[in-house]
Order: structure tokens, then C-alpha cells, then sequence
């Protein structure tokens, strides 16, 4: 009788000591917010406020940085869907449109990364004073480059992206802030008309776009 | 009359234009918790679990690391007002004990420090997603060298230190986790009685207490 009583109460502490492992998760599907990005091995420092729209596959990135002495300034529009990357000047009503061709990739912890620990980035003793997180590692299955991740452990929010190169050398540091869910102006995924007339040219390696998923 | 009446508003706008801009603050008297330090000219890699007691000027850190391919252990007891430095081996119940001459230094923004900006790291949507953040530099006048400060905008919490060379290198990155207010043992402040015999050898330079209070 007795072990009949406890085959359940085992049964849920083993699931609810299974529940409390992390899963791998996505991120909120419309976010809006800065990140910055740190290349060592380009010296390149970069400065990005984005708008990001898992429904509808478009990201809009206004990116400022520094490549040594040089500093530079880009708003570029990805409509995955469409498979055009849109790099727009408005000083100059000018655009430069390429064809898209990688997939969209959705922010969030890959299925396949591995779970390493969970902490409280400040303290737990009162609240606004810290924040829990869940660190993840994992490699890219094409590329075999190792990747670290920090995302919350409530939302599945960025935090921190540490990507290495195969030989285990930094080779792009990224953390997010000033997030928020939502996009406050939709009108950002929509170009501006001065680029309806100007023809979509090739993807030669597609750079700009390959850098922004690298980056999230 | 409509003067008289702008006037105290005007005023308690300024007033709380003012009360905004944060201030430099020391951290919770009683700190436990972990920090991580990297030191990159010697290759050093750093965790320790700390106590922090600003009421009695006590300091307990265990830290473990690995320079090079060599991992080290060391249990250190700090006790600034009785000015010994202890470091304690229970395996073979020896301590040795120097003489500790540094100040206590509060953990915290340096009253000299220069507000950099707030930023939430993570997202401010919903709890539990972020944090919000101060960011301060500033320039140790004994060593005219140069930190930045990351701490939580409520409570004043370490998060992040950067501490560069006078060079603009980076010596020191550290961050804090797993922080708790206050002291769940308190016994962790009174030396092992193996030590009481031990006499106090004179500081020479204090390498241990000052790498405890550079990473702090």
C-alpha cells in the first residue's frame, strides 16, 4: 500500500526535477533595442540599435562604429521573405538592394546548445538588484565554431554572445540592453519609396546580413 | 500670479532633474557571493567565493585559478582593523600570517566617480527580464589609473569592474554573481585556533590582500 503512495510522489519529484533544467528557447518574437559588438580581431567596435520581427522575418539595424581610425554609419533592412537586404541612405535619397539569400534565424538559444549553469548576475536578496540568467554553450554545426550564451532564465532575453573561431579564439563579443518587447513603429520594415525603382543586384557573400545574424 | 505659481513648479522640475542623475554609492554593508576576474597580461583566471563585512572590516575569499597550465587554491581571512592578513591550510592545520597594512576599501562607486549613463541589461518589458544599471569611470589618484564601473541602478550592487593600465590595457575584468545580503556564517570572520600561535610576519608588498582589493 504504502509503495503504492510513493511510485507517485517519486514519479513527480523526478518530473519536476527534470522541469527545472533549462530547455534551449526562442526569444520574444518582436524585439527592439541596442546591442553592441566587439570584434578583436578587426578592432571593430560597433554600436547597433535594432528592430527585430520574428512573425514577419524582417530586421531594420541602424549600425555605428569604428574600424581603427575610421568610423562609420549604416541602416540597413532585411526582409528575409522577400530576400533583399536593403542598405538605405537618406541623406542622399539613395539605396542599395542585394539579394538575401540566407535564412532568417530566430534570436534564441539553438536547440542543440548545452546547458553549463545557471546564476544571478548581482544579488537575489532584494528585487531590481539582480537578474537570473542560464549560460549555454554549443557549436555551430556548419561552421564548427563554438558559441557562449547568456539569455534570462524568464523570457529567454539576450544578454551576452561570446563566438569563437574554431581554434577557440574570440572572434565576436555581443551584449544586448535597453530592450523592449514590441516594435514601436512598424513603418521601419517598410522602405522608403525611394528604393522601389533600383534593381535588386546579386549576393556576393552578402556581408552586411551575414555580419547582423552573426551578431544576434 | 501665474509667476508665483510657475515658480515652485520650475523649481521642483529642477529638483527632480536633479534627484535623477545618480549618485556614487556605497554597496550593502554584508556582501556573500562569487566573482569572476580575468587578468589578461598574466593569463589568470580567477573565481572566488567571497564574504564582505564593511561593518567589521572582514574579509573572507576563497579563490581558485589557473595561470598558465597551474591551477592554484588559496583560503585567505582579511581582518583590516587587527591588520592581519591570514592564509589558512586546514589539510595540514598551518596558517600563515602577515601583516596587513592596506586601508578597508567599502565596496562600491568611488565618491570621485564619473556617471556614465543607465542602461537595462536585458529588457524592460516584463520582470525578471532586466536590469537596470549605472555605468561610471573614473581615475585612481594614487595610481592614475583608469576603471569602469558597472553597478544596479537600485541598491548599488557590483555587477562589472574594468580596471585598465595607465596605458588604456586592460588589467582587471571582473564580475559579480550569486551575491546574497548579508553573512550566513558569521564564524567565517574568526581565524582557525591552529593559527593562534602563528606569529605575524612583516607585509612585503601584500600580494594577496591587494589583488583581493584591486578585483574588488
Amino acid at each position: 500500500m504504502k509503495i503504492l503512495f510513493l511510485i507517485p510522489v517519486c514519479l513527480s519529484l523526478i518530473l519536476s526535477s527534470c522541469a527545472q533544467r533549462p530547455e534551449p528557447c526562442k526569444s520574444p518574437p518582436l524585439l527592439e533595442g541596442a546591442l553592441s559588438a566587439f570584434i578583436p580581431g578587426q578592432h571593430l567596435r560597433v554600436f547597433e540599435k535594432f528592430s527585430y520581427d520574428a512573425y514577419g522575418h524582417n530586421v531594420r539595424v541602424l549600425a555605428a562604429g569604428k574600424e581603427g581610425n575610421q568610423t562609420f554609419f549604416v541602416d540597413r533592412l532585411l526582409l528575409f521573405k522577400e530576400g533583399v537586404n536593403y542598405e538605405i541612405h537618406y541623406h542622399n535619397k539613395t539605396c542599395i538592394k542585394k539579394a538575401l539569400k540566407e535564412p532568417f534565424r530566430h534570436i534564441g538559444v539553438p536547440h542543440d546548445a548545452h546547458f553549463l549553469n545557471q546564476m544571478v548576475l548581482g544579488s537575489s536578496s532584494l528585487p531590481e538588484q539582480g537578474l537570473l540568467v542560464n549560460n549555454w554553450n554549443g557549436t555551430v554545426e556548419e561552421t564548427k565554431e563554438h558559441y557562449l550564451l547568456t539569455f534570462t532564465a524568464f523570457g529567454c532575453v539576450p544578454l551576452y554572445t561570446l563566438d569563437f573561431t574554431q581554434q577557440g579564439e574570440l572572434s565576436v563579443m555581443t551584449s544586448f540592453f535597453d530592450l523592449v518587447e514590441g516594435i514601436e513603429d512598424p513603418n521601419v520594415f517598410i522602405p522608403p519609396s525611394f528604393c522601389d525603382s533600383v534593381e535588386v543586384l546579386p549576393a556576393k557573400g552578402g556581408a552586411g546580413a551575414r555580419s547582423f545574424i552573426s551578431l544576434l
